[in-house]
C-alpha cells in the first residue's frame, strides 16, 4: 500500500502553542542579540532547507509556524511533503522575508524538523524491514515529555502506525493492575464496565498460561512481552482470530525481521520515540 | 573526576511546568482509564526505579515532581545523587504511596528520567573520550523544543560544559551576519557597541583567513568550523592567548579524541541533546 | 445499585486548573470587597453543605479544590460520596477554616457542585427508565466549554457511560465523512487504514439501506440516528451481533424508554450534558 | 427604548483564549481523526447554521472564532445578530471554506452558539413575562466556572440585565457579613469605609425589621430574599425612592409576572445561567 | 487616622501567578547560577528586610510568595503590618531557610516590596497634605503594566482610596463618549441603559457650561478636570449634594492642598501609580 | 559612533503576551463598558500620541500591538522612531480605525508607552552628563516585576547598556557568595568551574583589601561597591587592564558626573528602572 502521509494534520492550536514555548526558550528576555546587533531591521533573504542525509521528512508545517510566529509576512514553499522519502542534498523548502525573522526562528524550525524527521525516518526502517509480513510497526507512550503529539505524528510519516495517545484514549492491562484486581478476569470486566464502549482493551501477557487466563474474556489486543521467538509464534497461533496480537520487548532493527515473521500483527518499538537520532538538515542562505 | 554535579540545580518552576504539560499530555481529559477501573482508591504501593543498564543518571528531582503534581504525601527517596555513574540492576529511588498515583505518574516520571540520564550517559562517553587533553564537551542549541533548560542540565550531570543558553545571553557571529554587517571586523564591533559588556563574543571561521581577520578584533572566542585535524592545529596555534577555541562540526565518539589532541579548548556536540538514545530505566512494583 | 462511582478520578491537574480559572473570572483583581470590609482576616467558620433537593452528587473534589485554592489549611470533609443519591436536606460536607477563604470561595464550590450534580441528576433519571433492558445511557460531545472532562466524569457519577472524549479518541464516520470519502466503504477503510487500532470505528445510518452498506464492513458501532421505532427494532435485528447499536435523536425522557426496549445497546442524550438544570445545593453557616 | 443588543461585544482576548481552550480540549493530542481520515486536505465545503427552534441568537462572534482559530482564510457570515429573535428553520449564518477546518469546529461553534443563545431564549422568555411593569431581569453569580463574561453577554442579549459580574465591582451585604461586622449598619459603614466610591451597595434582607435596619443607612439596592408577595409589596413600599429593590428566591416563569407586579426594581433569576437548556441549532453542509 | 489597612487581602491566585512569572524573568532557564556554583545545596541561612529609608510599608505577603514559590519550608517572618509607617531603619520582617532559595528569590522579593512599598509612601504623602479637608487622595487606570492590582492595594496601604479597577467596573464618560453619542444626555442615557444598576456612571466635565449640561442627568460623580481652583470652588458649589466630585489634572504634593480646601470629594492622581519612586528596602544576611 | 537605538528589537512573543496580560487587565469579563455604551459599532476614529513633555520616546511597536490585539485593522503610524529625543508638542504617532478599539486600547497602549519612555528619558539624562568620559551608564536587575524585558529595550532607547537580564546569564559574585565559598578565590574558581566559558564573571567589591584580592584571580569586571571618590579612583588605577571597572551605590544626577571622572568603565543606577517618573503621553482623538 503507498501510504498517504500529508493526510494527516497536526491540530493547529498546538503547532502554535509548542513553537511559541520553543522560541520563548531560544529568545529569553534579550532576544537574538548577534543579529539585532548585525542586520539592519529592513533587510531582506532568501535560504532554503537543505537535507544532508536522506532520510524522510516530516514538520514543514512546523517549521513554518516558527517563522510566522516572528513574522506573518514570511513566505515558506515546502518543495516536498510530509512522509516524502529524499536524498542526501534535496532541497526541501523555500524560505524567504525579513532577514532578521528568518536568521532568528532558524534554529527553532530546524529543531523541530530535524527531530520530527528523524523519527520518520527510524520508523521507515523498521517499517521496512518487516515488508511483506503482516506487522505494522507501532510507537509506545515513551515519547520526549511536551513533544508527544509530533513524535505520534512523525511516525505517521515514517507508515508506522500510533498506538494509544495517552492513558486515556485505551485500556492497557498490566501485570500490577492484574494483581490488585484479582486476576486478569476481574481486571478486564472491570475495564469493560468502567472504561466505556468506545475504547479498546489490551492485556500484557508474558507466558502462555497468563495468555490462555486472558483468552477466557473478551480482548481486543493481546500484548505479548518479552517472549521469545518460539513462545511468540506458539502464542500468535493460540490466540488465531480472537484477538489481535503485539510484540513487545527486546526489539531492534536486527531482531524485527524475525518477529514479523511469527506472525504478530503488530511490533511496538519504544526507541521510534525514545532514542532517535535526528535527520540532519540545514538552512543555506543566499549571501546576503 | 572532580565535578560535583548535583550541586546544580534547575529552577523549581521550571520543573513545576513541565511535569505539569508532560502530565496533561499523558492524562488528557479522562485520565488514567485502566488504573482507575482496576485499582482501589486508597491502595498503596511501594517500587523502586531500578536501571536496565549503566550509566549516568541525571532528573531524579524531575521524576519525583511528577509524583507530588499528583499527590504531594508520595514519598521518593533517591539513593544516588544526579551525576552519579551507576551500573545495571542499581535501584536508583524508591517510591511509595498512592497506588493510583505511582501507575499514573510513572511513565511521565520514567520519561523525564531516561531522557535526561540518556544525554548525561552520551556526555560522559564524550568527557571520557577526551580525558587527559585540555578539551572540554560543550553541547549547543540543537536542543529538543521545550526541554532545553532539563538537557542542558543534564549535559552538566555528564560532565560536560554549557555552551550558551540561547540566542539572549552571548553573541555568535556566523558567516550571515559577517556579510551582512559588512565584514568580520564590522560585526564584531557592531556586536560590542550593542550587546553589551557582561556578555561573551564567539566568531565562527572556516578557514585560516577568516581567522586571521577575526584575530584582528577583540574576541573571547573563535569557533573553528569542520576544519581537518591539521588545520585545527594550526588554527589553535595562530590563535594562542588571543582567546578560547571551539572545535564544532564532525564530531563523533570516533573523532573526538584526535580533536581534542588538536589542543582545542572546547569541542561542541550537536548530538549530546539531538541524537542521544535514552538510558533504560524501569519501575519495578512490589507485588500490590 | 452496584455502580461503583467515586472509584472514578478526576485527573488532578485538570482540577486545579479549572478552579484558578473560576477564581480568578469570580475575583478579579480587587478581590472579594464585600467579605474583606467586613470580616477580619483571622476570623474563623464553620460551614455545611446542605441540598436542597434530591439527587445524584457529583464534584466533591472539585468544591474542595476551590477553598484549598485561597487556603490549604481550610478542612473539607465529605460525608457523602460522588455518585451517591441523597435526599432533600441531607448534608453533604462539612467546611472549616478560615472565614474569609470560606465566604470568597463559596460560590466557585458551588458553582462546580452543582452543575456537576445537576448533570448527574439528570443521567441518573434516563439510567433508572432504561432499568432492566440491556440499553446503556451515553453522554455526547454537546458539553459545555472548558468542562468536558467535569461533565463526562458527572455522567459516569449518574450511572451513565461515556461516549468519546473528543475527536480524537474514537472515529464516527456521518455523512459528510461518508460523501467525501466516496461511500461508507472507503470511508471505513480510509479509517481503519489511519486511525489505529486501538481506536473504535462507528458508522452513523439514518435508512436500512445505509445500514446495509456499512455491514459490508467491519464496524464497532452503528449509530442509528433519528430512526422510529419500528425503524430501529428492526435495524437492531439487522446488526445482530455484527456490532454495538446506538440509537440518537429525539431522545426524552418521555421516549427512551421505549427506545430501550427496541434491544438497543446504547441511547445518546446530548441534553445530560447541554441542558441538565443544576441540582440545588447551599452552603450555610454555623453563626460567626 | 427599544433594546438594542449587538451593540455590546465581548472583549475579543477573551473569546479567542476560550475558544481556543475549547478546540484543546476537543482536539487533544490526535486531531480530528474522523475528519483527517476521510476528507482531503485541499477540499472545500459550504455549509449553514439553521435554528432548529425559535428563540434569541447570542454568541455568533465567537462561533466564528472557532473556526478562525483553525483557518484564518474561513468566511464566515452572519445573517441575523446577536439579540434577534429567530423562527425555527431560520438560517443564522453562512460558513465557507476549508471542509476540514468546518468539519472539525462545528462542535465547538455550535456548543457555544448553542448555550449562549439558550440562556438568551430563556431570558428573553422572563423578559416578556414582565412587560409593562417596572421590572427588569437580572441574573446572578451562579454561572457556568469560567463562562461568565459569555453567559451574561447572552442574558443582555435577552434583553435581561446583568447584576455584577464577581466579587469585585460590587458590595453585597449578606447575612454572614452582617453577623461577623456585629450588626447591619457597621457592615455598610465598613463597606462604604473600604470598597471605594466607584462600587454600590447592596444588602440583603429577609424580613421587615433587617429592612428597617438597613434603610438607617445609605444603601443604593435593598435584595429582598425569598419573601412572600404581599411582604414583598410592603417591602418596596417601604423603601420608596431611597433605593432600588431587588426581588429573589423562588422566582420562576410562573412566579415573575406577580413578584414583578408588587413593583421591585429588579428580578433576580439564577436560572437564565445555571439551567438554560440550549437553543437547538445545527450545521447543514452542502454536498461535499 | 483610623483607616485599618492590612484588613484588605490580595487575591492569593493573583499573587501566586505574579510572583511565578517575575522569577521565571529573573531565573530564565539557566537559574541563578552564581549561587549554584558557590553555594552548597543543604546550607541554611538567616536574614532581615531592613528600611533604608522612612515610609509606608506594603506588600509583605508578596515578599513572602516569592520564597515559598522557591521552597515552601523557608520562614518568613514579618515584624510590621502592610500598611504601618516604619522609620529609616526598621527591620520589617526576618526570613531564614535554605540559603540558595534565600539568595535566589530575594530580587524578585524586594523588587515587588519596593516597588509597593513606594506607592504607599507617595500615596500617604498626598494624604497626609490633605488631613483635615473632605477630600480623599484616589488612584487612576494610568498603572503599570501586569501589576495594576498589587498598586491599588498599595494605594490603600498608604491611606488612598480606589478609583474604578478597570474600563469594566464604573462607567467614566468622556469627551468622546459625549460626541459620539450626540451630547452628555444621551451619552448618560446609554450608560445607563446598558451598563447596569450596579454601576456607578461619572462624567468629566471640563467648563461650567459642561457640569450644567451634565447635572440635568442623574450621575454619581462629577469629574472635574483641570479646572482652576477658582472654577472648581465654583463648581463643588454648583453640584452641591447632587453628585460626589473627583478634580483631576495638574495634581502635585505642592497643588492637591489648594485644591482639597475647594471643598472637592475625591482627588484623583496619576502619579500615585505611574511615577512613585521606590521605598529602598534591603535584604541583610547574617554571616553565612 | 552614534548609538543607533530603534536598531534592537523586543521579542515579538513577549510583545503580544505582556500587552495581551495589560488588555486582561483593562478589560474584565466585562469590556470597556462605556465605549460599548456610548460608541456605535462600526464608527471609525482617528487620533494622534503627542508629547505633553520633552524626552525620549521608546516602546512604539508596544503601542501598536495593543491597538491589534483588539482589531488588526487598526493603523497605526509611528512619525519618531525609539531612542529619538522629541520636543513637548510633538506628535509621535498616528493611529485610526474602529473608534470603540482606539478608545478601548488607548489607555493600555499609553501605559507602556509613557513607562518605557520615562525609563528612556530618565536614562538620557544619566548618559548625557556623563558624556566625554569614558563612563557607561548601566540599569540593574531593580526592575518592576513582569516589565524586565521592556525596561532594559527602554534603557537601550536612551542610550544606556544593559547589565545582566538576570541570575541567569552572568556571574556576580557578593559577599555572602564569597563568605559562602570560603573566600573571594574559591568563589571565583568555583564559578569559573561551573558556569560555562562563554559566561562573564564579576565580582562586588568594598574596600581594597577586597580588591586585592579578587585581582589575583582572573575576573572579567568589577564591581566597586559604595566607594567614595578618592577610593574609586585609586580602585580605578590599581584595576587597570586588568577588568572592567562598575562603579555602584548612591548614584544619582548630582553625583553620577563626578563618579565618571574617577575614570570607571561603567556606572549602574538602579534608579533608571525601579525610580523613574513616566513621559507625559496622551491620545489626542480628531472629533467623532
Amino acid at each position: 500500500m503507498k501510504q498517504e502521509t500529508g493526510d494527516f494534520s497536526l491540530p493547529r492550536p498546538l503547532v502554535v502553542r509548542a513553537v511559541s514555548r520553543a522560541l520563548a526558550e531560544d529568545l529569553g528576555t534579550a532576544g537574538d542579540i548577534t543579529t539585532d546587533a548585525t542586520i539592519l531591521a529592513g533587510k531582506h533573504a532568501h535560504a532554503t532547507f537543505g537535507a544532508r542525509k536522506s532520510g524522510i521528512i516530516a514538520g514543514l508545517d512546523v517549521a513554518r509556524a516558527a517563522f510566522h510566529a516572528l513574522d506573518k509576512s514570511v513566505t515558506f514553499t515546502p518543495l516536498v511533503k510530509d512522509g516524502d522519502s529524499i536524498d542526501e542534498g534535496t532541497v526541501v523548502a523555500r524560505v524567504s522575508g525579513n532577514a532578521r525573522a528568518l536568521l532568528t526562528a532558524e534554529r527553532v524550525a530546524l529543531n523541530f524538523l530535524c527531530h520530527m524527521s528523524g523519527v520518520a525516518t527510524l520508523t521507515r526502517k523498521y517499517v521496512d524491514k518487516v515488508a511483506g509480513t503482516r506487522a505494522h510497526i507501532l510507537d509506545t507512550r515513551k515519547t520526549t515529555p511536551g513533544l508527544r503529539a509530533f513524535e505520534k505524528y512523525a511516525v505517521r510519516c515514517g507508515g508506522g502506525r500510533n498506538h494509544r495517545h495517552g492513558l486515556f484514549d485505551a485500556v492497557l492491562i498490566k501485570d500490577n493492575h492484574i494483581v490488585a484486581a484479582g486476576g486478569v478476569g476481574p481486571a478486564i470486566e472491570a475495564a469493560r464496565e468502567h472504561a466505556g464502549h468506545m475504547v479498546k482493551i489490551e492485556v500484557e501477557v508474558t507466558s502462555l498460561i497468563e495468555l490462555h487466563a486472558a483468552l477466557q474474556h473478551e480482548v481486543d489486543v493481546v500484548m505479548l512481552d518479552n517472549m521469545s521467538l518460539d513462545l511468540l509464534r506458539e502464542a500468535v497461533r493460540r490466540v488465531g482470530p480472537k484477538a489481535l496480537t503485539e510484540a513487545s520487548g527486546g526489539v531492534s532493527l536486527e531482531t524485527v525481521r524475525a518477529i514479523a515473521e511469527t506472525g504478530v500483527d503488530f511490533i511496538s518499538v519504544g526507541a521510534l520515540t525514545h532514542s532517535a537520532p535526528i535527520l540532519d538538515l540545514g538552512l543555506d542562505f543566499e549571501p546576503l
